[in-house]
């Protein structure tokens, strides 16, 4: 398998925890958004929006979206589980997760930054401004969910679905200067989660193409 | 079961369809966005997002998030079925969804419409090519995928899982005056889909709290 990818692209990020924490080897190939490697024709015949990530499977097969990813994974190699069985436990973990792959992280997105930038005349302020704003939107929501879980992790006492999507979400905030001391609970998942191996192994700064 | 939701919310639109093409009956409880009842204590009880849809079950559980709730749908009803049973497959229709989901809608939800007007100084004009600009990025990539499908509806010969999600965001683009001409083979799945009764039923004119 291998996993096009960007070291700091939080939905390459969640792929590559979900991978490490079901222990499947994928080869890691770096696509430069900050030169517009996505743009490339060769990016672009594996991926019709040009964005990161695309998992190729072993046959040539490629698949988008860090969460359908992560589903056919959960399929396709069922142990260990990302998700629960109980239909309502999934259906709020999933939830969870949505909080952040939909209504925090593509607001976000490199190419909605490039458009307020050049569309709505915003500076460095403003396009932080903007990000931290829709960050903690979502982690407002999302830490009174995490209390209502009262478990390590969220309904769970592993680290797993919601938790490949949290981490690399909490690492955005502070890259745009979000105070997560204002989400206590968030921020106990974030620092248990981030003494597992598989956290570890995905973290952006261990990855071939980190600048950091 | 009761469906918190507003007519011309695209993802309360969504799971309407999915509950209709399941023959799933829900009571329909208007929360007018435009009033703002999203934010009343009641939603907020609902909601820690202050969002729409919530999906109430009959032992009052509550769920949040249209994939989310589509995907508890499924595996609580699972005929007749939203998604193949074929991983890959499957993978691909989640994927197309999420294109909508995640990289569309949310980048054109009323929030952060108000909030580029009250932050950005945007007028209508510019509320207007904001929203047309995601519809369209988006469209451009779905267009592709569907070119690939060669099937009536996405990989399907039904009517499913991706189409409830694209059947709300056409309604959507013609809104915001995106010119579909440009993607003919959406616009084939669309046109079909509408002749559906699933489809017919669950448009936002045919709701009790709609204004037209």
């Amino acid at each position: 398998m291998k996993l096009y990818g960007y070291w700091r692209s939080s939905a390459s990020y969640r792929v590559r925890i979900a991978l490490a924490l079901k222990g499947i080897e994928a080869e890691h190939m770096a696509v430069n958004l900050v030169q517009d490697a996505q743009h490339s024709p060769a990016h672009a015949q594996r991926n019709a929006q040009a964005l990161v990530p695309v998992l190729e499977l072993k046959d040539g097969t490629q698949l988008t979206q860090s969460l359908a990813i992560m589903d056919y994974l959960e399929q396709a190699y069922p142990q260990p589980a990302l998700l629960p069985d109980d239909h309502v436990l999934r259906a709020k973990i999933r939830a969870a997760a949505q909080v952040i792959t939909a209504d925090i992280a593509p607001i976000q997105n490199l190419r909605v930054l490039k458009f307020i930038r050049a569309e709505h005349d915003q500076d460095d302020k403003g396009v932080k401004a903007w990000s931290a704003h829709w960050i903690r939107t979502g982690f407002v929501s999302l830490e009174k969910i995490a209390t209502e879980s009262g478990q390590p992790f969220l309904f769970s006492d592993q680290p797993a679905y919601f938790e490949c999507c949290l981490i690399p979400q909490v690492y955005n905030a502070n890259r745009f200067g979000v105070d997560m001391s204002a989400f206590p609970n968030l921020s106990k998942i974030e620092q248990l989660a981030r003494e597992h191996p598989a956290f570890i192994a995905a973290h952006p700064s261990q990855q071939a193409d980190a600048l950091i």
